[in-house]
């Protein structure tokens, strides 16, 4: 990297936040897989949003790249450089004030963690809508990025539903400050909504206003048992409009099993697949899950959980599919979105495919029922067979009207797929929009965009 | 016009679709409250998404400015043109898909009004989630561009959460196709977000998918009186995050008093301020209603309404409120977001400033409290004091932390006000994108930026 460009960003925000050491940068050009790595010239670590704004008049004014890092927790390689860019790091953005707790709200630096936005939120008797196992990693500034969902989408809503305002530098390097007092606000075009889930494309988000909302005082969970996944997704459909719904989790019995064996979890119910549902709300839940559970007459002995304790045994076994998925070293994963009439199939066909690329491999499925959201986890798939099954479960979701890409969003790894989800005019679309905001195109350049 | 337009417009949606009737265009080209007329050239009314792509081009490519135009109803001048322009009319797009039970969603073209979608909803035995005094002109195509709220946005929110896919014609002729069959999308920019509420600067939308839900099994509503505006305010707060919440409507008691008059509308408490409260669910909400407002113990004897017959009498309070104000000729309306604690305050000065500026006016507060969305209403208000007036209000607003605009939008009225809810950095972001798009500036030139 030129040496200006070093000097310039060091005036910025000190010597001591600007590195080109090797190293560092090596360890910063890799995804969180180990999979799929790239390279950088520097790494910059602004300590407000005005330097932020600063350093990408810097890097812009001397042609250099910019790629944006939160807690880096990317599925889909979100972070990884491929234009020798500057790592703009989030991580010493970690403010955070005082919990509104009239309005429910907080305001955040980007770089601030799940963990202690969910810390923050609990201390003051409140709960943050979003819940993620990366949460002591993943930022809200990368959260709001990707429009990360989760463990309680079905309740709260994704990670933009939470996100009342926010501070963002614009790749010209002026700063939009989008804060609102009040929860309505139609004055133009809702920015607010498109610089969430861009992925850093179009500004790097610096600080946040984020709901938060009153703890329920009542839960009730159960884990049901299915032989059939049709007739489970049926069950996750009826559930999910029912008012109170908290959360509605699919496992995969297989995950379930290797928890047992592995972590000493065990599965509270028999069959192929678990559906784990939660309602809570401020009266009793225990009856009216009972209820539920008896009109939709699908499962037979299903695992209720009453106290806290059982509730978070039941629990365990959807918290601990991550660890039992990392036993096999990093796996495969595919986010995708589906028509909850195509999941049966998806699963059967998804299965041949990895039989057929991967005879070794383990896929194993869990997900977000209630938005058709799935998870397929591919373990022990050789990096070599990745390319083609990635290729081909691409297409596959295609065929079954899904998306390429749901929670994780497009990263590097997907972007050349976009065009299975979007028609031409809609991805023309979305590059006038980048062209008007990053004409030159310096900002997150890998991400999003085929190249 | 140039005739060569005319005709161009006549071969793509059929002679009989095209007029330049003088009394026609006067007619189209004045607001729904007569305060506001600009000027027309010609009305078309293509009878498909293609047409309107194409009407799009032709007008571009003639050098015409067009103005959209859904069911007029516009609270803020949207569809008047000040260009002399060409009125796209939507009026032809009525066309209603199946409802999908299972799904519950409906697929309807941007002409179809706010009642015909209720009505097929309803046989269907669903409900639609936004509910509104115009919904017998209003269409949902209009709705969507204003990302329109109402009775209901307490539970189901606004407009753009109803909007599950669109088609949409941009300025260029071509056509942008946003459905998904599922409840996630993270495959690029959220342009549907973009659309809603762009009030018809980035493109003409021609069709959407719109969310359903089911009708609640329960309900239970009350009215309380205040003799405090502050207290009504703080009841509200405690309630509008109470589970099962389905609407929180403030109503001035005088214009209840005015209904009671005038309509045979009884008044069923006292109080100078009235708060309609309403929770719906699966469950018997009575005893929960009942409960909450004696935990809340701010009002003394709300009355409360259990079968439906006591429910619908307590919602005609609400209901007769346009009908009232439209007693004195149109209102001067204000449509305005507060912080909740700015409320009581901002009522306050509100009324001393009308009687500054228009000493026989009478104002009228009513509005969505759930959302801090406040309508004011001045009654007798002469055309000549309404300038001043205006442009006072809206410095007061600002000055109480409040926004200018609110669910109807900036539409023309309000363009020059923008700036003062909005920073200059916000506002180029806006333009540029409106520039990405719509690069000659020729669709709905009038409406939200200032000249
Ligand atoms: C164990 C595990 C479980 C997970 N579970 C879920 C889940 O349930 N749901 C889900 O949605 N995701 C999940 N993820 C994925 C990941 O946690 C989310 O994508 C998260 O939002 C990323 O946050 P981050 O701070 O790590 O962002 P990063 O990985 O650092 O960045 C993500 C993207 O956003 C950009 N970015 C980061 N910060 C900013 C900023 N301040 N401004 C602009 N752009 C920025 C980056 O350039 C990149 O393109 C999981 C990941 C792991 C490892
Ligand atoms: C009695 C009454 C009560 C009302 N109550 C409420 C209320 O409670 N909440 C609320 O939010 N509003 C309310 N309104 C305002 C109004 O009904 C809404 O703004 C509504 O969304 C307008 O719909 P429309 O079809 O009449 O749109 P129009 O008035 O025709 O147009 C509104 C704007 O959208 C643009 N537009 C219209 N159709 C399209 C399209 N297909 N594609 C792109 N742009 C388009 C127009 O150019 C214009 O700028 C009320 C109005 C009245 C008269």
């Amino acid at each position: 990297m030129a040496e200006a460009l070093t000097e310039r960003l060091a005036h910025i925000v000190g010597a001591g936040h600007v590195s080109t050491d090797p190293d560092v940068l090596a360890a910063r050009s890799v995804d969180h897989t180990g999979r799929y790595r790239g390279r950088a010239c520097a790494l910059v670590r602004p300590g407000t949003g005005d330097q932020v704004a600063a350093v990408l008049r810097a890097c812009r004014d001397a042609g250099a790249y910019v790629t944006v890092q939160g807690g880096r927790t990317s599925l889909v390689a979100g972070t990884v450089p491929e234009h020798d860019d500057v790592l703009l790091s989030t991580e010493r953005l970690t403010t955070i004030g005082d919990v509104d707790t009239v309005e429910r709200r907080i305001s955040v630096g980007a770089g601030v963690t799940l963990a202690a936005v969910q810390k923050t939120a609990a201390a003051a008797g409140l709960v943050f809508g979003v819940d993620l196992a990366a949460r002591d990693s993943a930022t809200v500034g990368g959260m709001a990025s990707t429009n990360a969902g989760g463990l309680r989408t079905v309740r709260y809503g994704n990670m933009g539903e939470q996100v009342l305002g926010l501070d963002i530098a614009l790749p010209d390097g002026s700063v939009v400050h989008r804060h609102s007092q009040v929860r309505r606000d139609n004055t133009g075009y809702d920015l607010t909504s498109l610089f969430v889930g861009a992925e850093g494309t179009l500004g790097v988000i610096t600080a946040l206003d984020l709901r938060l909302y009153p703890v329920p005082t009542h839960r009730a969970t159960a884990v049901c048992g299915f032989a059939d996944l049709d007739a489970l997704v049926e069950t996750g459909r009826r559930f999910r409009d029912l008012d109170g719904i908290a959360a509605l989790e699919l496992i995969d019995a297989r995950a379930g099993r290797l928890a047992a064996e592995h972590l000493g979890v065990p599965v509270p119910v028999a069959g192929s697949w678990l559906l784990l549902i939660e309602l809570a709300g401020d009266t009793d839940q225990t009856e009216r899950l009972a209820d539920a559970l008896t009109d939709a007459q699908v499962c037979d002995e299903p695992a209720v959980g009453v106290d806290i304790g059982a509730q978070q045994r039941l629990w365990n076994v959807r918290e601990s599919l991550a660890e039992v998925v990392g036993l096999f070293g990093p796996p495969l994963k595919f986010d995708v979105s589906l028509p909850l009439s195509a999941i049966g199939g998806f699963a059967e066909s998804a299965g041949k495919l990895v039989a057929a690329h991967a005879p070794d491999a383990i896929p194993v499925l869990f997900g977000h029922i209630g938005e058709g959201n799935l998870h397929l986890n591919v373990l022990r798939c050789a990096l070599d067979t990745e390319p083609a099954l990635y290729a081909a479960m691409m297409a596959l979701i295609a065929d079954c009207g899904g998306n390429v890409s749901s929670e994780h969003g497009v990263g590097t790894r997907k972007r050349d797929y976009v065009a299975m989800s979007r028609t031409p005019a809609d991805i023309a679309a979305m590059r006038a929009v980048k062209a008007a905001l990053d004409p030159r195109g310096y900002l997150n350049p890998a991400v999003l965009f085929a190249q």
